[in-house]
C-alpha cells in the first residue's frame, strides 16, 4: 500500500468562471480506516456539473471552500477494511473525493456487482445514469407518443436521458450548443430532432422540432432557456428539473424565469427537483433494465476518459465550458486486478 | 320577462393599472335561446383577480379585448329554457358575464343543490372555495402538523384555503397587506399567525412565524414573493400555483424568481399549476364537506356583496388594490322567488 496520497484541494474561490489554477496538487499521508471505517484506493473518478454549484454556497451538501479535497464520486477498490460487510476487493461506489485513496465509513458506500467495463458503473450504470432513469421515470411520468424535450442532451445524462426516452416510445429532441453535437445526436444516437440554444431563431426551430408540443422538458441547464421551453409546453406538462449547468459557472447568476408561476397556472404544469440519491429502491432494478437496452443496443454508453488525477481539474473545466459528450471521467489509478 | 339586457363592456385596454373608466354600460337586446341553450336572470356576479389577467392575454381562455362583454362566473336562474335537464327555475353556476341576462348553452352550466343563502354559492361553496379545496388537498397533499403559508391570506381563496388546513390539522400562516387584515386573520378567523408582506424584515417575520420552516407554499400572488417563499420552504415542500395577483394589474410584469429552478433541485421542491374546473369530480364531496364545517363553525364565510351590476367595475379595481377581505360579490338582481 503507498504511503502517500495524492489530493486536489479547492485553493481559492473561483473569481467568476472557474479556473484550473484554483485547485492545488498536494499530497498527504494514507489515513488509517477506524471502526465501521474502509479505506479505498480510488480507479475512476466522475466530473460533475454540480461541483461548480457546490462552490456558491450550501446545496445538498456543504458548500465547498478553498481549502477543502475536492469532493467526487469514485468507484474503488476496498483495501482496507473495518465494515465485515465490505471486505478487501470489493468494487464500491461513493464520495471518495478527488485523491488516491480514501477512508469513509462503509455505511456510506455502496457495493456494486459490476456488470461490463468498470467506467459504465460511474456513467449510464451509475449515478449519472441513475439520475436520468429517476428523473425521467420517477418525476417526469413519460407517456408513450409523448414529445420530450431535453437540455444538455450531449452531456453525461442529457444523452442517456434521451435514449431512454427513445426507447419508452417517446418523440426525443435534443438541445444543445454545437453543430457537432446536434448532427450527433440525430445522426448517432436517434435523437428525433435536435436544435441549438445558440441559434438567434431558436423559438422558431423548437415549434418546428416539436410539432404536437412539448409535454417533458427535462431540464439540466436552468437559465434563459426556462421561458422559451414553458412557452412551449402543453398542457399538463411536465418539467424535470435536474440542474442548471448554464449558472454554475459564474458569481452572478441570470434573471429568473418571468413565466414563473403564471403560465403554471394557465397551463398546470408541475416543476419538480429530485435527487437521485433519494430514490435507492430503484437502482438495481434500473441498472438492470438499462444493462439490458446496452446489450439490445438500444443504449450507447458514451464517457470519455481522462489520465490521471491531475487531469481532473482542466476536466471540470472544460465540462462547464461545454467541451465534451457523454460522461466524464479521470481514471486516478489502474483497474483491480 | 325585461326587453332590455344592461351589459358592462371592456371599453379600452387598461394604461396599466385598470380603472372603472376602461368599462362601459351598455343596453342591449334580450336574446333568444336556440336548441340546447338556456336564457337565464343573473342573481350574482363573481368578481376575481383573473379577470385582470384575462385582459393581459389568452391564458386558460381567449384574451377580453375592447369592445368585449366581460366575462364572469354568476350564480343564475334559468327563466327560459330548450335544455330538458336545466328548466325553468333552475339555480345554476356558469360563466354569466358582466350583464342581467345571458343565453348559454346548458351543457356550460352547473345546476347546484342549494345549501343556505346564495351568495355562499359564489364564495365557500362555489368557485372560489372549490379552488382553495382542491388546491389544498389535490395539490398540496397536506399531512397534519406540517406548516402552511398562504398569501393573499385575507382574500377570497386565501381566507378559505388557511380555515380549511387549519380544519386538517396543520399550522397556518397568513400573508397579507394590512395590520387590519393580519389582526383579523390571527384574531377571528383563528391563523397561528400572519405577516405582512410590506414589512422590511418581512423574511425573519415569517421565519419567527414558521419556527419548523414551510412545507406547503399556496401562492396567489406571484411576484417577488416566491424568492423568500422558496428560501422558507423545507426538503420536498410543495408550491401550489393558483394564482399571480401580483401580476396581473400592469402591463409591465416583475422579474421572475431568481431561485428556480435552483433551489427546487437542491431541495426537491414541487411547483404546480391547477385549474379547479378540471377536477369536477370533488365537486359535491368538497361541497358537503364545507358545508359540514360552515354548519359546525370551523368554517366562517367571508363575503362583501356589492348592490347592482353598475358596482362591478370599481368592485374589481378595490380587489386588485387590496381593499377587500374574503370572496367580492356584486348583486344583479333579486334571489328568487
Amino acid at each position: 500500500m503507498a504511503a502517500e496520497n495524492a489530493r486536489i484541494v479547492l485553493s481559492r474561490s473561483p473569481a467568476d468562471r472557474l479556473s484550473a489554477e484554483d485547485f492545488t496538487l498536494e499530497t498527504g499521508p494514507v489515513e488509517s480506516p477506524g471502526p465501521g471505517e474502509v479505506l479505498v484506493r480510488n480507479v475512476l473518478l466522475s466530473i460533475d456539473p454540480a461541483a461548480r454549484a457546490w462552490m456558491q454556497g450550501r446545496t445538498y451538501r456543504d458548500q465547498v471552500r478553498p481549502g477543502d479535497l475536492m469532493p467526487g464520486f469514485t468507484l474503488a477498490e476496498v483495501v482496507g477494511s473495518r465494515d465485515e460487510r465490505l471486505p478487501v476487493g470489493t468494487i464500491v461506489l461513493g464520495d471518495g473525493g478527488w485523491q488516491e485513496y480514501a477512508v469513509r465509513p462503509g455505511a456510506e458506500l455502496r457495493p456494486i456487482r459490476v456488470r461490463g467495463p468498470l467506467t459504465h458503473h460511474l456513467s449510464t450504470l451509475g449515478i449519472t445514469g441513475l439520475t436520468a432513469w429517476v428523473g425521467l421515470h420517477r418525476v417526469g411520468h413519460p407517456t408513450p407518443g409523448e414529445t420530450l424535450v431535453v437540455s444538455a442532451a450531449a452531456g453525461a445524462t442529457g444523452n442517456v436521458v434521451g435514449q431512454l426516452a427513445r426507447a419508452a416510445g417517446l418523440r426525443v429532441v435534443g438541445i444543445a450548443g454545437s453543430a457537432e453535437k446536434l448532427a450527433w445526436l440525430t445522426g448517432e444516437l436517434g435523437f428525433d430532432a435536435a436544435v441549438s440554444h445558440r441559434s438567434p431563431t431558436f423559438r422558431e426551430e423548437l415549434r418546428a422540432a416539436c410539432p404536437d408540443g412539448v409535454d417533458l422538458y427535462f431540464d439540466n441547464v436552468g437559465g434563459p432557456l426556462l421561458d422559451p421551453m414553458i412557452t412551449a409546453m402543453n398542457l399538463h406538462g411536465r418539467i424535470v428539473c435536474c440542474g442548471a449547468i448554464s449558472q454554475y459557472d459564474t458569481t452572478a447568476p441570470g434573471p429568473g424565469p418571468r413565466l414563473v408561476p403564471g403560465l403554471l397556472i394557465t397551463k398546470r404544469l408541475r416543476m419538480e427537483g429530485f435527487l437521485v440519491t433519494e430514490h435507492d429502491d430503484v437502482w438495481e432494478d434500473a441498472v438492470d433494465e438499462m444493462a439490458g437496452l446496452i446489450a439490445d443496443g438500444r443504449l450507447r454508453v458514451v464517457e470519455q476518459v481522462d489520465e490521471g488525477l491531475a487531469a481532473a481539474p482542466d476536466a471540470l473545466v472544460g465540462l462547464l465550458a461545454g467541451h465534451n459528450v457523454g460522461k466524464q471521467l479521470v481514471r486516478i489509478g489502474p483497474d483491480p486486478a
